[in-house]
Formats: C-alpha cells, structure tokens, sequence
C-alpha cells in the first residue's frame, strides 16, 4: 500500500490500490511520461482495461480484483443490501473487457467465490482485502517462479525476450522478466535481447525501460531481426509469458511468440515460458480452443501518429498466437517446473 | 522517357530520366506524399541513396547509373578531356553509398567498363544510353522473371511477402512483386500478405501502395504474425526479392526474411527469391562473407517522430540478414530458375 498519493509510477506500480482509488499507471504513454490515472469506478476500469492502459495478463488480473472492490462499493451504495444483485453488471463489464488473458476471467472467478460467502452489509473491506491478496499472492509468485526459471539458465548466456512480461505486467517482480531479474542476480545473463513488439512496441517502451531501470543490459531490436541474431551463437534461452496456457502445454503469448519458438528450435536454442499458475486454464484442452483477440487494424495503419499505410488498406491485428507445447522447452509457475510439457504433466502440476 | 517533366510518381517511377536531369520518387515520404525529387550532380545521388530516397537493390542500381551518368557530365564540364581522371571520386562516392545491395556495384562495374572504351571527348550521352539499357533491361528482366516465377506456382493460393520487392525497388515491374504480378495475372494467387516490414516499414508504405494500386488484394499484417498466418494453412509461397545471392546460393535480404524462411520451412511452405541475375554475386562464396549493413539505431528508438524507447537505450539495427541456401525451394532470375540452389547449380546458371 502505497502511503502517499501516487504520483510517478516505477515498473513495479501497474495497479496501486490508495486511500479508496485504484490508480493504474498509463502504459500507453509510458516511458515518454509516467502518469497515474484514477479509477473509483469499475466500468471506468473495464474501459481502461480494453483501451490497454493496463496490460499483461497477470496486471490485468490483479486491477480486475481492484475493479470488482470498487463494484462492491457501488453495488452497496446504491442498492444496500441487495448489492449482490446489483454488482453483476460491472462484474460482466470487466469480463467483457479483453478476451485472452485468462488471469482476467481467473481473479474475476476468485473475487465471485467470495461475493458468494458474504452476507448483505457493506462488502468493500472483504473485497478489498482479497484484491490485496490476489495482488500480494502474485507478486510472491513472480519471485517464486524467477528463482525456479533462474536454476534452468547455465550462464553466462544471453536471452531475447518477447513484448514486456515484466514488473509492469503483473504484480510487480515479472514474469518473463522475473526470471531475467533472478538469473541476472546469479551472474548467468550477459544481456537480454528486447524484440520492439509490433505493433504497440511494449519491449521498446516497457521492458527496455524496466530493464534499464533495473540496470539490467538491454539491447533493443526490430521483431525481424531476431533470427539472425540467434544464428550468432550467443543466445541461450528466448524467455516470455503467457496470456493463457491450455491443459495440455500450449501458450498463447503476444503475437510473434510462435514464431520465435519455431525459430529457437531451428538454432537448438530453448525456448522458456514463466507465468503464475493463474495463467493456466485446465479448461481449454489445446491452444485450438484459446480465443485469439484481434485487435483494430488502426494500430498498424499508422504510427507514433503518422499514417504509414494508404487510405483504404487492409490489415489483420491479431495480437496474441499460439506457440504449440512441442515447442516449449519449460513452463515455469511458483508451482514448479513443467519440462518438455504434455497434458499429463500439466495435470500433474497443477493438481 | 517522360515526355512531359516527372511530378507524381507511380509505383514503376523509383528512377526517371528527363531533360538532363534524374528523377526520383522520394520513398521516404511514399504513400503519405507522392512527390519526385530531382538531381543534376552524382554526389546527391549518393547522397539519396544513403537516405533512402531511392531503395530496393535494382532501383539502386539503376539510379547510380544515372548518376555515373550525371558525373561524367561534371567531370567533362569542369576537366574537359581529362574527364576520366575527374570522374573517379564521383564514382567512389556512389559506391560507398550503401553496401549489402550488390547491383549497385554492379551497376558502376558496368558503366566502368563503358567509361574504359571511351574517348576523351562528352561522354553524357553515351553514358546514358548505357543508363537507360541497364534500366530497360532491369525491367525486362523482371517481367521475364516474373512470368517463370509465376509457373512455379500451382494456385491458386495466398502468398506473403516481405520488405518492397516490386516495382518501387527496381526498374519497373519489379521481382518478388513481378512474380505477384503474373502470377495474380495468371489466376493463381488469391490475396498478398505483405509483412509490414520494421524498422522502414516498406510493406505499410510501399508494397500495399503498389498492390492496391494494381488492384491486387493485399492484408498488411504485422511482421510477427507471419508464423500464425502460416499455421492457418492458407499460404503457399513466400515470395522475396534479394540484395545479394552469393555463389552458392546463400541469399541477402531484408531483415526478417532469415526467420520467415525458417518458418516457412516449418510449415512445409515453399520459399521463393525473385531477383535479376545482377543481383548473384559470384565472387562470394557463401552469405557469411556478404557484408550486412547496420544502420542508426534511432530507426528503432523512434517511430513517426514519436519516441518509443527511453533515451539513451541501446539498439542493433542490421537491416538485412542471410538465408542460407537449404532454406530456399527456387532461385528465380531472368536467365531461369535454380531449384534447391547449390553452387554447381549457380555455376551453371551464371555461365
């Protein structure tokens, strides 16, 4: 709990919860400016949601649990005891709000459980402190999972990473990003490779800028690029996150992901996935079944705000693909280790 | 020739000789703005090619053609029968002005060997037919091309391409677009996906200008997604073009085209290189001896004058990068088409 009004967000402030506010640190505009929005509302949080103010699944997660304490608190000023009725609105709006990121749908489940146990006073508290928990839980996580991803790396080596599955993604700490921080700490990373991230570029205004922060070396580079570094030799792990993990090891990440696994296996580089527990979703049997989110081909008709493309020009957006189990070398969770995943050992996980 | 003075250029416009003067589409500005810029003096001409005024390996060969034209123009206005002392610095300037685009050199190679026959009166006009023959024969070499790389295809089918390999990029008509261009002619390709193309973006800018212009439908996708287009098993060409093919078939091209080999090979897509045999070089053996131009690093820290990256962060910029020949199903050139290229087979070709 931040003590003072937040002002200028670090990577690790995504979503602070302060004196009754969620503030949301504005991904969109950061590393040009780092600016906290506000939110006392929930569909105001769902809107921001969408609209990627906040993103990476696990973040996305963690100010969804923040949006239904501030449904709670409508839902009972509005409707008193009859606010179990009343929050179900806002609990759809936040649902509804990106489609891929299982964490979304995983902390919404979670904070109904307890809607569920509650009686008919003012649930704010209760809910509050749940949000607080998921929040916590998932930092701890993002450690736990570092350390364990850390222990795979032989160092030294150098690793790319894919869009930003950092501190700024999640709780805090990061995912991908996390076992960068913890094998970086054991001496076994020289220098971690950003691909930019078309087309909302997270690796060159999140996760250079966390890394750097960090002090961390980071070299950026173009998506395409990627391949003809891995054939220098020096690249021993692509390490990224996961928007959601199917039961049987598939990963749908950021889109570029896949291709980056089909390439790490042409060069014998391995190919690792870190992401909490709340990212896999033992409902969806394969990747075939995770639904991919396209987003408004706007955002590759033009740039940092110039048209690049001709007036009328087709385009496809998806923004997240599948990269096949038979590609991953490693799912990483503060559960454990998943090696060479198949839907047996995800069972075996995540039992 | 234009008959009437250049003033909006069409896709086959990359390079216009008119009245004396060069004239070439500024693809800088492309499609935002439509507009040629014009050159008396062979030092700008270097000067546009470094910039990027004019690109595509072909079209660069063709404009420092023109411009050894416009340098002997000087060098016999200001040393008169000296000229071909006065000349030489002009010729080392277009030279040094790129260096993975072997069709440059190629270029000033062949004009050399004019320069040789030469007597010591005003070369300009001899120059320029010479000029002007590179030029007709480049764009006659890729209606040839295009024409065998569209037997290749058994449509119909959806294609991706990378970069700008079409009519901007060359002397008209244009390679890995030529091939589009009979084949779409010929009822065998359905849609272009054209990878947008970072850091330069010529796929945004310059391959959907020039298909749309054609009316060939084509989906600008981002160049990460490439890997999940494959995966919907819809495609079945990759179609490039080349700055350099070594001797033994090793292919230098945009950066990106490395890894969508790689993926297209995963996939069981085939993978086509559409280039004029000015572009083999010979006298490399392999890709690795091909030297890879790196450019600023402000082409990624930036995008439409928007700043992405947090000052001061580091980035590698390579802006083409080596397929090696087992990746690449058929060489396509005007003189015919190498499948499974290895060095006897170039050999051959070359004769």
């Amino acid at each position: 709990m931040k003590t003072t009004t937040p002002t200028v967000p670090t990577p690790d402030d995504a979503a602070v919860w302060h004196e009754g506010r969620l503030y949301l640190a504005d991904q969109r505009i950061l590393p040009e400016r780092a600016e906290f929005l506000s939110y006392d509302r929930a569909d105001a949080v769902a809107d921001a949601i969408r609209a990627m103010v906040v993103r990476g699944a696990p973040a996305i997660g963690v100010a969804a649990a923040y949006g239904v304490v501030l449904a709670g608190r409508s839902a009972f000023a509005s409707a008193g005891s009859d606010w179990k009725t009343a929050i179900e609105a806002d609990l759809e709006r936040l649902a509804a709000s990106r489609p891929t990121a299982v964490n979304l749908f995983w902390a919404i489940r979670r904070m109904r459980a307890l809607i569920e146990q509650l009686d008919t006073t003012d649930p704010t508290e209760r809910l509050l402190r749940e949000a607080i928990a998921i929040h916590d839980e998932d930092r701890a996580a993002n450690r736990r999972l570092g350390d364990l991803g850390a222990e795979l790396i032989e160092g030294p080596t150098e690793v790319i990473t894919h869009c930003n599955a950092g501190a700024a993604a999640t709780g805090g700490y990061g995912t991908a990003l996390g076992v960068v921080r913890s094998a970086y700490a054991a001496g076994k990373i020289t220098r971690v490779y950003a691909d930019e991230t078309r087309p909302w570029m997270q690796g060159s205004r999140l996760t250079a800028w966390e890394l750097m922060h960090d002090g961390i070396p980071v070299t950026l580079q173009a998506d395409g690029a990627a391949a003809s570094l891995m054939a220098t030799g020096g690249v021993g792990w692509v390490i990224v996150g996961s928007d959601r993990i199917a039961a049987n090891g598939d990963v749908a990440n950021k889109i570029g992901t896949y291709g980056l696994a089909v390439m790490a296996k042409y060069h014998g580089i391995k190919f690792m996935v870190a992401a909490p527990t709340s990212t896999i979703d033992m409902e969806v049997a394969s990747g075939a079944e995770i639904p991919i989110e396209e987003r408004d081909p706007e955002e590759l008709l033009s740039c940092g705000g110039r048209r690049l493309a001709p007036e009328g020009c087709v385009a496809r957006n998806p923004v997240f693909d599948v990269t096949p189990a038979s590609l991953v070398d490693a799912i990483v969770t503060e559960k454990g280790v998943v090696l060479d995943p198949t839907p047996e050992k995800m069972c075996e996980l995540m039992r």
